[in-house]
């Protein structure tokens, strides 16, 4: 079996941003030298995503959009009384997750031809970290 | 270590639809050989799902009817502008995720009771697959 | 390969509840004496979930709030004519996910600083499982 461990760090210049990460995490699978196997992407945060799909811009906006209506950004959270007013970057998190998992086939991430890997802030402007761990052989 | 690694394909006749694909699971894995491990099994676009909950036909009709309020249809989406009418599927995909990790514990999938797994089409009539990644011992 | 599969028992006072489980994880990590790979923690009904977010008291209010907001107890599901009436609870389960998978690193989970596991019960007061799957070396 082998295994590699990274980090990622993120320090975004607004609080809220998308970031694609598929070559990033080719790239750490090509180092791990595994053919067949995992790699795990996952957030190290509750106020980010990581999560998979179509990198058309439009759909981002749409996302955003979609996000804010069900898990709207509102001063009144009662976590915003104990904390800063990010509650609804948690709320975001639970319904986009914070981790993904990859199959690699014959040393490739085994997406499909419009899968892309993307890490959502929803709470940035500070260094946060993704943990990206293959396992296979 | 052992893997296995197949894929399922699926054309369905209507738009928006779920099958049920806990048996194609189970002799897949059954086909691998491996006693205790994971089962990977994702779905290769990012307008479809794959999930576990409960097989009760009065449900799937509930999830449908859910899903609809909180992704609803609408043929305004900024992704709508670039591509085909499927800005829901996309949202849809984002709610009940791509992917399910399922143990294999004495050769079985560690499963409760009344789980199943599921692959939820949200933009069919046309052929799509899912990953199914066996790994474990 | 090292495997180690444990079962968590849960039978909850109220009907939905939040139960810290990060120890118990860790524990059971320590046990399979696993220093690189993945622990899986999946709830075996499709009326729970287990998810990692932050522990404080507030938010977890919120999320309570929040999810009866978008996936709200009624009596009138089409699952509550031929089972009891958890209909909420099977929506609850699909936003929050049954599973998280955990990366092992130098033999401790490899979470952020603010990231606990959290078993949350929306159907309880009966008793109910979790598996829990450690595979590394």
């Amino acid at each position: 079996m082998k295994t590699l461990t990274e980090y990622l760090w993120f320090e975004t210049e607004k609080r809220r941003e998308i970031i694609h990460i598929t070559e990033t995490i080719r790239s750490i699978v090509d180092k791990s030298g595994v053919n067949e196997g995992f790699v795990l992407v996952s957030a190290m945060h509750n106020t980010a995503a990581v999560y998979i799909n179509d990198p058309d811009s439009g759909l981002k906006e749409d996302i955003w959009e979609w996000l804010e209506g069900i898990a709207p950004y509102k001063p009144d959270y009662r976590h915003s009384q104990t904390d800063d007013d990010n509650g609804d970057a948690h709320l975001k998190n639970l319904i986009m997750h914070n981790q993904v998992l990859v199959p690699i086939t014959n040393g490739e991430l085994d997406l499909g031809t419009w899968q892309r890997i993307f890490y959502a802030e929803f709470d940035g402007q500070r260094r946060k970290s993704v943990v990206v761990k293959v396992l296979g052989e």
